[in-house]
């Protein structure tokens, strides 16, 4: 099936899934559940030849274990879609609804997007994730995943569509595109007439690459340098928790924090402490000139290292004159995703949530809570760091958009 | 000045006002109207400059009216920014706040955008009226005028600074994009580093383009083949008075219905006295095979005005057979702007409210409502006919974006 084909497709099945009860969305996720856990021979034989062909190809072995999937590992893709179920519904929402003095009655109503496009690497668990988040929100989904990964993609999204097919639901609502290559991605992100939003996960390269050449658009996801400002009326204690935290607790997701910044009155005291906390844990540490004969064993820090997301136990250290000298740190390397204050001033903290122009803004807590299970979304579809449409963690709720349904009698202007 | 460095002052003056009061935003909004009106001199010079100009180049009179000012416009263009300091600050907003289980509070809150980029055409009075929005609602705002309006646009922005500096706020929150040519505008729609959102305002051809170039996100706005739907349960006289009013009242607008779809089982009652209602009014009928015998004086239709915004006395007239036709019809060839049904059923009410896909469906009322005065927003910057961050008529609330600020007490995870 050609691209083109695809997209008119899910366009139609998006039609039907607008609208969907939600009574019916559960039943279909319901029965996409049971077809992963009944289909898993031909999905584990699929990610066999996937393994196979990727240990050919000489892939790092961390990437085999993001490639694999087991027994467990389906049942738990089977979970997650059966957790979706219990979310609640956006779709149908009356954000605000108003009588206009002519009488009209405007009621901003919230609906499904559309057609959703999803752009992803090499986990084949986000295949059914994103098909899950996007049903439940009435939308359709077609879904281009890592070349790596086609075997395995291919058989979770046949099992989906058994499942729709099972519970009445046009199979045409998740579909994946089974050309990997880069020109039909290319097309894939010019859709206009097709696809309404297109949702980039994996690392930089992609997302950069699916802002420069979409003119679909596009939610940008992802990516973190992340800060711990340690204000001079920090609790030494607090901040040695929650930078140790941030830093070590997943080196290599978008929320752990890269540079630690330290105001000049507590640095005396505070770095000896958090750094020997930072090097037990394993952390390599890279420090501006103030802070290296505070810091024990590290070496100095690059221009560069500012604006490194490490990913890794690796952490830049600087002393700061002042809060605002942290918040123009933070303006100049941040990536606008979590950036955390630790203090007890309260003004400190006012001014700190105002001032930084970030995703999420944390006093006193790790940045590594930037996430939609721990934001209480139950789920979510990845972090956005720009600012149109959604920003943070994006739920169920972030997966729609709003029309405007006006009643009258008669009214003309 | 280079479009780079037009760029970083912007996003300087940008985190100025993002922590500004409302107050103090409201102050500077009042001492940009006084300088509009004691700046009017130079302005009106300018504008003389830019209309001789025009005529040298043969500009149509229409479009020379749409370019001119004069003193009683330029007060209105003054009055325009002075009511919008009596709309109310969206910037602050808690627009959600809960407790999570670990004692995370979490506050998502209003932030402007931060650097709005307004692509538009040759009216000067967007100059004044697109920067008053953008400051009340906390965005700096880089301005790319059309090139027949540069003296004029040149000449309010300088008024515009004038009155900031008079307030003490930095100039740069407004600027003027001098080079007009098309290299420079594409570089302002790739500018990622100091453009948060785009917004094209002008026809579809300036839209196309900023779609097709851009890699900053952008609000698409404007254009609009919207339809009246005449139901079998319809009061032929209220269809009568929609149809005519959402053609007439202002064809050249992205409101006005283009379209018109009869229900099969009153097109021999309805659409002789709608046909005659719309000829009397000067419209050119272009009508489908069934609907051109009952039409009076008409054209017949070909596939093209389906798909026509007319901008004119022009309307297109199609039989239906059913509700479920008219959707499909207007799915073809709609642009989900605004789209009408009248009818006196319930049931048919809500089955069109929930099929159509559009940013505003109407029952029993005008689709020329789709604006941000008649839908209470006291003004707007544009109407969206995209499903991401806004849709419909954008306000100051739709050039906002929110951040999650998170207070703990040393919460880790």
């Amino acid at each position: 099936m050609t691209l083109e084909q695809l997209g008119q497709r899910a366009k139609a099945a998006s039609a039907h899934l607008r609208t969907a009860s939600t009574a019916d969305k559960n039943a279909a996720l319901l029965a996409v559940a049971a077809r992963l856990e009944s289909d898993m021979d031909a999905i584990l034989e699929a990610n066999a030849a996937d393994i196979a062909a990727a240990r050919e190809n000489g892939m790092r072995e961390s990437l085999i274990d993001r490639l694999m999937l087991s027994e467990s590992r389906i049942r738990g893709m089977a979970d997650g879609v059966r957790d979706v179920v219990a979310l609640a519904d956006p779709v149908g929402e009356i954000v605000t609804g108003y009588r206009r003095p002519n009488g009209l009655c405007i009621q901003k109503t919230r609906v499904p997007l559309g057609v959703v496009g999803i752009i992803y690497e090499a986990r084949p668990n986000v295949t059914s994730d994103a098909a899950a988040l996007c049903l439940k929100s009435g939308n359709a989904v077609i879904l281009r995943g890592g070349k790596e990964a086609l075997r395995s993609n291919m058989a979770v999204t046949a099992a989906i569509r058994n499942g729709l097919k099972d519970a009445g639901f046009p199979e045409d609502a998740v579909a994946l595109l089974e050309q990997t290559d880069r020109e039909t991605a290319s097309k894939m992100m010019k859709l206009n007439a097709y696809i309404d939003v297109l949702i980039p996960r994996g690392g930089a390269g992609l997302i950069r690459s699916v802002v420069e050449n979409a003119t679909v658009p596009v939610i940008q996801t992802g990516v973190g340098n992340c800060h711990i400002y340690v204000d001079r009326a920090a609790d030494i204690d607090m901040a040695k928790a929650i930078t140790v935290n941030a830093k070590v607790s997943r080196p290599s997701v978008c929320n752990a924090a890269e540079t630690l910044l330290v105001h000049r009155d507590i640095a005396n005291d505070a770095l000896p402490v958090l750094a020997a906390a930072l090097r037990e844990n394993g952390v390599q540490l890279r420090c501006c000139e103030r802070a290296l004969p505070l810091c024990g064993e590290a070496i100095p820090a690059t221009e560069e290292d500012w604006a490194t997301e490490y990913g890794d136990y690796i952490m830049a250290v600087k002393v700061v004159d002042s809060l605002d000298d942290a918040a123009a740190h933070i303006a100049a390397y941040g990536t606008g995703h979590s950036e955390c204050i630790v203090t007890d001033s309260h003004q400190a903290a006012q001014a700190f949530t105002l001032q930084i122009d970030a995703a999420a803004v944390y006093v006193n807590a790790s940045t590594r809570f930037t996430d939609g299970g721990e934001f209480g979304m139950g789920a979510e579809i990845g972090i956005s760091t720009q600012k149109l449409h959604a920003r943070g963690p994006m739920g169920l709720t972030e997966l729609t958009s709003v029309k405007y349904i006006v009643y009258g009698d008669g009214q003309i202007r």
